[in-house]
């Protein structure tokens, strides 16, 4: 994860780390950059205690907030998804557009992070957490085999 | 993967990343020291593509193959058993107590592993498999995680 986001700003970095350790606290751990079946990577996906698939989408810049058309494709992949924001955005995250009956909303920086809003459960068809569980488990294997034998690597 | 088996023979490690190229050709990758529900730790489990359970247990030295009374205990927490030896236990895997039938053999140095036997199909409980996908996948993650955090390792 030393290489995690590194196509990002460095404070998006600052806010994977903080919310890794939100998360944490509740025995669920963060993996960053995951492909999805549907061409969109997660920031950060993550399975909790109860098998629920977690995903938190990072913004640290307005216009890339505000611009973005693509997020609602996160929703088919994960029982429970988060805005993770610095403190500045945390207010646009309110509004409609970002459906906050839906999404959960958490304002981070390199230390730690809050949780302001809940994300609800969003139910994914069992056969759907099914196979997201073993892709992510895999996945996460392969990488940690790479530190073995970097040949293993997966593009992030 | 650095400290992978950190307290066993430097040989142990040379096995394991041997047979983490072998698995990795076919597009299982394995992790290290995956501590089980009944108190054992499997030296390296992982997933294949079809989503079955494997492990392989390293003996290095032969005493500590003719010893080990234990092992049948990972029967119950995998769809694939294998012993991985260095070249010269191979021939001793192959007596009755090592239950050819139903268990693989690989032999391995620190460049590569072939498989001399193939693993019997075990058939782990679909219930089974599924808690055991899901710890697998979340200690997974929680190695990962340890690297933008390392408060968050946990023990091998």
């Amino acid at each position: 994860m030393a290489d995690c986001l590194a196509d990002s700003p460095a404070r998006a970095l600052d806010v994977a780390r903080g919310v890794t350790r939100l998360f944490a606290r509740s025995q669920s751990f963060m993996v960053c950059e995951v492909p999805l079946p549907n061409g969109r990577r997660a920031d950060l996906m993550g399975i909790d205690r109860k098998g629920k698939l977690v995903i938190v989408e990072i913004k640290v810049a307005r216009a890339d907030l505000m611009g973005d058309r693509k997020w609602r494709d996160y929703l088919d992949y994960c029982d429970h998804f988060y805005w993770a924001v610095t403190p500045e955005l945390a207010s646009l995250c309110e509004t409609e557009d970002f459906l906050p009956e839906m999404s959960g909303l958490i304002v981070a920086d390199r230390y730690d992070a809050a949780q302001l809003r809940d994300a609800a459960d969003l139910k994914l068809a069992p056969a759907r957490r099914k196979a997201e569980t073993l892709r992510f488990a895999r996945r996460a294997a392969r990488r940690l085999a790479a530190d073995i034998d970097p040949s293993l690597g997966d593009e992030r």
